[in-house]
């Protein structure tokens, strides 16, 4: 019973996140969908992607959070779009959200949206909210087991994104046991090891991001 | 309909915890569910929690991930009771969950049971699971402004645990706005700085445990 009214909720938020896809595909938007832990560093992920994109790609984002509006205010002084969600208690964001969300934003002044969902490894990745691509980060404190913990978040994603590398040499992170376990879970996943602290490894992820901007 | 569905589980819930709760108390067993973002240390805190009180405290552990026995294992080798639960793609641990690992301790050769929830800073705080009190991890590369982000949590929890402080002169965590933002909330709650690495402040949080034993 608890299962059929979970498997309704997600049917529905299936058919919900194919309309928003469809709304972003006539205005031309690439929607990424970005999720990690709580802290593991999705703001800073997405303030130095809008420092290293704003003179050519013009951004949106959605932030969203359970409460406060702590995120949007700090991405909001970076003068791009940007939309807070409060889901009220909600651990995840759902199509229907975005939905509300884009009605606010004028998508066709937008080419990258860029989502930022709830902190939280488990429940954001049975959600789709019609993002064209979702990308998760691990930050490096979180420990390298994190695969075998959560391993629908590292199933969905298209990038996996490790930030706070600059913490390496103090922690134990076993980079190359993260990455057989990550491929183990997902061959074609492409990893990049960042610091939004240090700026190292951004480069690579901007790019990517841009060649993604390209394919559309 | 989508909150009275939640409504509805959640009284089951609170019915099934409340049962666990006079099993615990009928057993003098003393319960602590332990909760906490995915890698900030509450498997670190349970290994050095064992390693000071076992010598004259029988302890037990149940584990929920969402897969794998990795932290059941590492914990299994300290030679205390440990059960695993899979909660198999949930976000949290409930309390019917709880009370099919309580069918499989020996409760009466227990008195402290340390719970560890799932990896999650939402979902855990709305699951009564029947312990008697609920303790949150915050570790510091998670940032000091996670009370207002994830507010249910901090004002659930008897106890909040700063772990990773050896990370406090490398990263920015700003420690008094952080206890000006969790007593704001939750005015009574006990607050103990630690490092699981470095051992500091892991005497008060056990000195804590040891008066909630003696007050059974």
């Amino acid at each position: 019973m608890k299962v059929k009214v979970l498997q309704n909720i997600l049917d529905a938020n299936d058919q919900m996140a194919n309309r928003n896809r469809q709304v972003l595909d006539k205005a031309e938007v690439l929607a990424i969908n970005i999720m990690s832990s709580p802290g593991a560093g999705k703001t800073s992920l997405i303030l130095q992607t809008i420092a290293r994109l704003k003179d050519r790609v013009r951004i949106a984002v959605i932030e969203g959070d359970i409460a406060s509006t702590i995120d949007a205010d700090r991405i909001g002084e970076e003068g791009v779009s940007v939309v807070q969600i409060n889901t009220g208690g909600a651990c995840h964001l759902d199509a229907n959200m975005v939905s509300n969300a884009l009605d606010s934003l004028s998508l066709e002044d937008t080419d990258l949206l860029l989502i930022e969902n709830v902190g939280n490894l488990v429940c954001p990745a049975e959600f789709k909210t019609g993002a064209h691509k979702r990308v998760m980060l691990l930050s490096v404190p979180e420990g390298n087991d994190k695969p075998y913990k959560y391993p629908l978040m590292f199933t969905e994603s298209a990038v996996i994104i490790v930030n706070k590398i600059d913490l390496l040499p103090l922690l134990d992170f076993d980079v190359t046991a993260f990455r057989q376990a990550v491929t183990g879970l997902n061959p074609n996943v492409k990893i990049f090891p960042i610091s939004c602290k240090t700026g190292e490894g951004i480069a690579e992820w901007v790019s990517w991001l841009e060649s993604e901007l390209r394919g559309r």
